[in-house]
């Protein structure tokens, strides 16, 4: 951490300020310049709210040189995290392909959308089950009874499942049946949702809040590992920009930024991004062409008749037709399929 | 709801769509333009998802004309509410004034907060207990322990207690302790929660998302409403914009808008927006002159050593300045102090 | 400047980097923290790109500690200029009332307007002859003979003309005709404008870009003053956030920052920025509460009959309202009307 | 256009609104609904500005339906335009592969790097001779002098040249001795100049402005196009969102957007994008992955001492491997290298 003076600090205010660095047991090094003087600070400053010395008369301003996440940073773990869902390995040269429709409406709907997307190549099965809405008048999801469903074609197809878990409520249910546990990005800061997610034996894939920086995406995986859970996923899934024709703006510069700082694997949901089908296809390529770990895309038998998000769902036809072009892409870059 | 046929579609096409709707006890409306032909929706669509349409290959683009959110809207409930906070109201021509640190730290701390507060005009006392941190190593607030001491000094000084509720374990205490339960900005979407404090009897302060947009964000405060509780106090405290010399933008024109779009009152959290103490009184001032009905400042008895946001605090003596120019501002756009 | 190395930098990278500062003609000062070395850099760092030191391999980010302004930092320059606009001040406690149509229409639209604010305490007369519209199609202003009205107008009733220019091909023509020339918010960041507006005897009111940040923003003034015209006003009209209900979104959080920063006169557009007439009032008097040194504000006689932005204008009548409740509120925050 | 009234406007306003889109000779069409009654306007609206209407008092919101760009408007132009640079094609299956360095320094510089980039296969050479720069105090480019390098080492190498007009004053010089005229982000809007590039024969390179939707973006395009000058080449090279640990945001979904929505060719440049040269390649080849019909990279010998932005600078070995995938991926989706 770096604090700097204003112009015209006194070496009283200087002496002061930095006693009370030191006083929360740093070491300090003055640097005087030309036209300021320059505090460094020496130790561990994880826990420090740089924002404590702003309050200062004399402090123009601080800056953290550190990153303020350690078990998520690829610096103390230099090697890709591998993750383990079921026995379907994610990370590394490993794709994980994560297909199904937005919302569970039956089990025949969901079988028959497995089914397809299995023979395509999808090695993972999603499916809404409990269903975040912006209007407490849509359609809020089938609940336990999608739970239920997403099981069941769980056993007939051994694809294994991803869901959201929108409530503390249902933590044990997800824990027991749910293959990997998916935290929505309106979820993302929900802080006491990450720490009892420490607590679970099953991964966790952490969508990236609409408004969430790289920094405040990687702290809330730190949240859940330091709370005891190391398996975490990270899933780019578009940010809020003043772009509006598209739902979201697809940030693929998100999986090289992510890989460097942090050691976690990366997925990309080209659906939720768009929000448009006829995006999915290229940014589902681009996604893979940047290195992604994975691909979570939605898949409808019938999108017109979808209850929620058809507009963004693939045809199991034109998934097949995606996959293709992935198995071709992917090996350039350094993956299997 | 209006949506529009792509240039060259078909009759049957139309027809196609022209069912679709149909199907779903809408009306229509066909409207053949020059270039366009138009299906004009005609029925309650609050509750009818625009992308559904959106699937369909001669469909260009759908338009919601209605807003989606009933309970809310000032259409229908054309007077200003008035929410009753323990005895002080909120809305209409009454300015709630809430002051208090942002972490509770201790009894005396919190008394001395609360007692100069008070002196200078403050009808309600804000407080952290329990602390929605960024890192899971920040100091996350005194939990239950930090709830009793505000509990004790209401009881010192009268003044109602406003705290943040992160967490539905803790609904039951809250509705039992608390004046006023604070939403905080990275819950606004936690659907779960929201739909939980509509059992709740106490009035909710429901703070906008950093990436809320104003539907949105009276879409969650229709959550509320439509699960039992009417009581909802809406809460600038700035959106996330590029401009990062500042913590947060404070979006002061949401004052206007959100009275037009709704009955709800409107409070300012000028302390979090910024980020620094010295933009709180020149923004508390002008929220005051464009309609806010309420203020929710962080004061501190000693900033340099708060446990959290020591930066964005007044000191109780800058506090008064503000209240005092308050005092000035408000009877020119029609508050009582 | 502060350069800060990567982790396990050796003793050759930190060498090797500390001497490219070094031939840049800085001084450094360096400090070995736990984790990772810091060096100083000491010296005038003003017109040194930063990035030229990320580039190098042992470099993990270099941070800026100075502002890169001069002239227009208010460090170097305590007290706030005033700006003499043909005799209206503005800055300091004065306080600048800009009115008109945003299209020049016809001389008696103009007059009328014009004498209608007069009455009402307008001190400036605003009208667009030349307009930056974002559609080739749409009205482009009336050119030349726009300009000949304003100075028509100015005649009949005393008031300075301010209106933009957005071509250096009329540079001579406006510095010979108009009071104040504005620049407006696309060509914020037209480099080539900014220096040729240097050679002009007017003051310039230089519009914040949609996407500025504050510094960019003071870095386009000072480019200006660089260039030999230190009489620059800064004018907030909106920043374009990912709200769409408002066309943009007005900041006035820069009003505080900007009077910190520098010793510009701030003046603020409430009609461009909220895009509605029914927000210009309030965010009118919020702004001078805000510590705003003017208004600039679209008044129309006849806003449904107008050839560009009538939405956004406010009749004369409701001007008058306006500026009685600014003159209310100015004396408040120690500005005279 | 379509005209949504308020609730309860009454059949008078309803009869003078419909008289006001008459006036201006469209025909309308009038849908009563439950709630509302909306007016469809028949007609061209491309030139009339939706916000005339909003200024009545009846009237609640005004939808565009049509795009308001005819000559840019894939509707009335299917095929993919394929744009010749002095022999090089730009468009449906040919890759524009653009390099060189940010900053022309010297001949020798410009022609290492231009023998390198064309040795590994690019067929475009850049270099900037104007530079638009944040700082007025940050190095401004060689100007004409730059100029005459690139055209030394077009002459030299055969590549034809691509760089940045910033002034009108250069249009001439431009046109007679540049390949592709670059206009860059800061000046998307700078319509005076948009106007002006109509008037030359030159295709142009129209980057993206930092905050510029695709309509608008587009219409600066139509500006062009509308001026005399049909051969414009969109380039991508980032948005600006909150953000900061990257440059900006590349929005690569603006390419299969841009592909719908227009029939122009579509460059993407990642190195201003991210500003991070390790961004680069997984960016050049998403791009590609994508549909981007070119890359613009920014190639130089010696990052380290670059005047401008070597921090985002490809050393050409590095390049060189760059291609090299470029070579695998891009008959995946279609194109030829």
């Amino acid at each position: 951490m770096i604090i700097v003076l204003k112009p015209h600090a006194t070496k009283e205010q200087l002496a002061h300020v930095d006693k009370l660095v030191k006083d929360r047991g740093l070491d300090t090094h003055i640097v005087e310049g030309q036209d300021m003087t320059i505090i460094g600070c020496i130790g561990d400053t994880t826990m420090i709210d740089p924002k404590l010395f702003e309050v200062n008369e004399a402090v123009d301003k601080v800056m953290h040189v550190q990153e303020p996440y350690k078990l998520a940073n690829r610096a103390f773990h230099p090697e890709d995290s591998i993750v383990d869902v079921s026995g379907v390995k994610i990370g590394g040269d490993h794709l994980a392909l994560i297909a199904g429709p937005c919302s569970v409406e039956s089990y025949e709907q969901v079988l028959e959308i497995a089914q397809a997307a299995k023979a395509s190549g999808a090695n993972l099965l999603r499916g809404g089950a409990f269903k975040p809405r912006t209007s407490p008048y849509a359609f809020q999801g089938l609940g336990m009874e999608g739970l239920d469903i997403l099981c069941a074609v769980r056993e007939a197809t051994g694809l294994p499942v991803v869901t959201e878990l929108m409530s503390p409520n249902y933590l044990d249910v997800f824990n027991e049946r749910v293959d990997l546990i998916q935290i929505g990005a309106r979820n993302m800061q929900n802080f006491d949702l990450l720490k009892q997610l420490g607590q679970v034996d099953r991964p966790i894939l952490l969508k990236r809040g609409l408004n969430a920086t790289y920094e405040e995406w990687i702290m809330s995986a730190e949240y859940i590992m330091a709370s005891g859970n190391e398996n975490v996923i990270l899933c780019e899934r578009g940010i809020r920009t003043f772009e509006t024709y598209t739902r979201n703006t697809l940030d693929l510069q998100s999986i090289p930024v992510l890989k460097r700082l942090t050691h976690l694997p990366v997925v990309v949901d080209p659906s939720h991004a768009g929000g448009k089908w006829w995006l999915v296809e290229p940014m589902a390529i681009a996604a893979v062409a940047a290195g992604a770990d994975g691909l979570m895309i939605e898949v409808h038998n019938n999108p017109e008749c979808a209850l929620c998000d058809g507009a963004q769902s693939l045809k199991p036809k034109k998934y097949d037709m995606v996959l293709n072009s992935i198995k071709q892409i992917a090996p350039v870059v350094g993956k299997q399929v």
